[in-house]
């Protein structure tokens, strides 16, 4: 294992102490291991939160600051948060408006946000709730009952941010968060497995000649294991099945395509231009589109595409102005 | 070899595509592979153009827009582009206040660009040159007479294309891009090789027990090749030959923890938290930093430090809006 680390065990706790040292617009509680706005947001307005396990930077704490989220609690490598953290965090950033939890869908952070859900409302906080879970690879996974949520999250926590902020309800927040996740989908494909730091070895075995398509974040398996091939092959292999799950033409779409973590930018460009010559084929109208790493796995190869199905209001926000270590436009 | 690529011999020609289809502020010049603003400054300011062998993104074409460059020749991967490519982006760009050519200290880009400075100086646009050599890794290698240039190119497109935007004539864009190249220096490492896509093997052996100090962005080789370590004894090993080699105490610093290409944003997080220890133990102020992947070297793992001795009027020029696919705020 080759990795920029100290002690596998402290890899969270090292990397916390780099991005409060790069970011004073954020503050880091160490112990909670919460990542806040250092300014946070009006009385009276929503506030967004969300979390999960790390290995997925720049998801969530990277996207936390003006226009997203408030604050992301961050759990052990590919490991859910704890009750207690997203409870603390639920606490801290109210501002009487009601809290936003941002789940994506797996077991033990959909079990975890439920509880702290509940343990925040005992003290008088509103909750709501919204899952994501916009990958069409599996119906059910080894992490998951139902559909893994994966790049949508990302392109949501914009939108739903740019909405809080404007100072929405919970309820009209919480709507469009349902909105955004049933209107957007995902698929991804790994060229190698991840290493998880504290495993010290490849998650899984991925031959030399082999590829995964429809890998989940956490290097879940897919649909199927196929024999590597082209840029061009990859894109109809990931856009054919979002196609399928949703009709995108009649409307603006938002395009996101991500980079799993190890995969260079010259790369992720070259994927962008497949699958935007894919869409165009199939009258589907690309409004606004993100190529880069979001929503990653560690230090795995591959690429995922999220699609979503916007519409003038959702363009508004997306465009709306943004100020995150992962995100930033207009501030 | 596993990419995300059709060709090999395509890959540069493939993401072009990406780029456009991606980019609608940019235009695209394929037949000469020339990344331009859509938009062109106003006459009478003076234009910035860069470029270099591509496998470096988002350097240099990700750094094309208001308050940076305004076109960038791409080369062929870690190949020089052509005199030709410059001369056309030079006159192309050129507002009738002169062209800034910003080249990195490599044989090819510094004999590309002089010659392409010379022809276009002979169609009457006015020419000058700054070279960057930042990387206190080696005093010559197996690319360049003198130092390499690396991660500063990043922060003087920034510092330097405000200062063109705001209007200073070529004479004084010029002095102050010697000024930042002057005041900054690099030094980066490698936890694996790069694979050149056409080469199709691994440009340098690396066991899986070693790792190379001092690499080159092409996989040059470094100062030496000692064994494995964690990231605070490799902070060490980066910070401290800048440090000897630049005194930075008494000013403000900008700070780069820069990506290769394939090590995943919590491990570069976790480089900064202990690069930024190490320089705040040796008494150096960091005003303003950057942690992602800005100089890459295709697929490589690994990272790089840039610190850069500013003062009020450089950060005032590194805070001022800037609109590229790499570096955006304020716009």
């Amino acid at each position: 294992m080759k990795k920029l680390i100290n002690d596998p065990q402290d890899v969270l706790k090292d990397a916390l102490l780099g991005v409060e040292a790069a970011h004073p617009q954020l503050r880091v509680d160490h112990v909670n291991r919460i990542i806040y706005r250092a300014n946070p947001k009006a009385d009276g307005k929503v506030a967004l939160l969300s979390g999960g396990g790390s290995g997925h930077e720049p998801l969530h704490g990277g996207f936390v600051g003006v226009g997203m989220l408030d604050a992301a609690c961050a759990g052990e490598v590919f490991t859910s948060p704890t009750p207690d953290q997203m409870q603390e965090a639920t606490k801290v950033i109210d501002r009487g408006a009601g809290v936003l939890h941002i789940v994506k869908n797996y077991t033990g952070d959909v079990m975890n946000f439920e509880m702290a859900g509940e343990l925040a409302g005992a003290e008088g906080v509103e909750v709501a709730t919204v899952v994501t879970d916009d990958d069409v690879a599996v119906q059910d996974s080894t992490w998951t009952a139902g559909r893994r949520g994966v790049g949508v999250t990302v392109l949501l926590e914009k939108i739903v941010g740019a909405a809080a902020e404007e100072g929405r309800d919970l309820a009209a927040v919480t709507a469009l968060a349902n909105k955004v996740n049933e209107s957007g989908r995902s698929m991804g494909m790994a060229l190698t497995s991840c290493t998880v730091p504290a495993a010290g070895k490849p998650t899984f075995e991925l031959p030399d000649d082999m590829m995964e398509i429809g890998v989940g974040i956490h290097g879940e398996p897919g649909r199927h294991r196929v024999p590597l091939a082209g840029a061009h092959e990859i894109a109809e292999q990931l856009v054919e099945p979002i196609l399928h799950d949703l009709d995108f033409t009649g409307a603006p779409s938002i395009v996101m395509l991500n980079g799993m973590g190890a995969s260079p930018l010259i790369e992720l460009y070259l994927m962008y231009g497949e699958v935007a010559r894919l869409l165009d084929k199939a009258g589907v109208k690309v409004a606004r589109s993100l190529v880069g790493n979001y929503i990653t796995s560690l230090d795995m190869a591959g690429c995922s595409v999220t699609v979503l199905k916007a519409d003038d209001e959702i363009l508004k926000l997306w465009d709306a102005p943004v100020n995150t270590s992962g995100l930033r436009w207009g501030l």
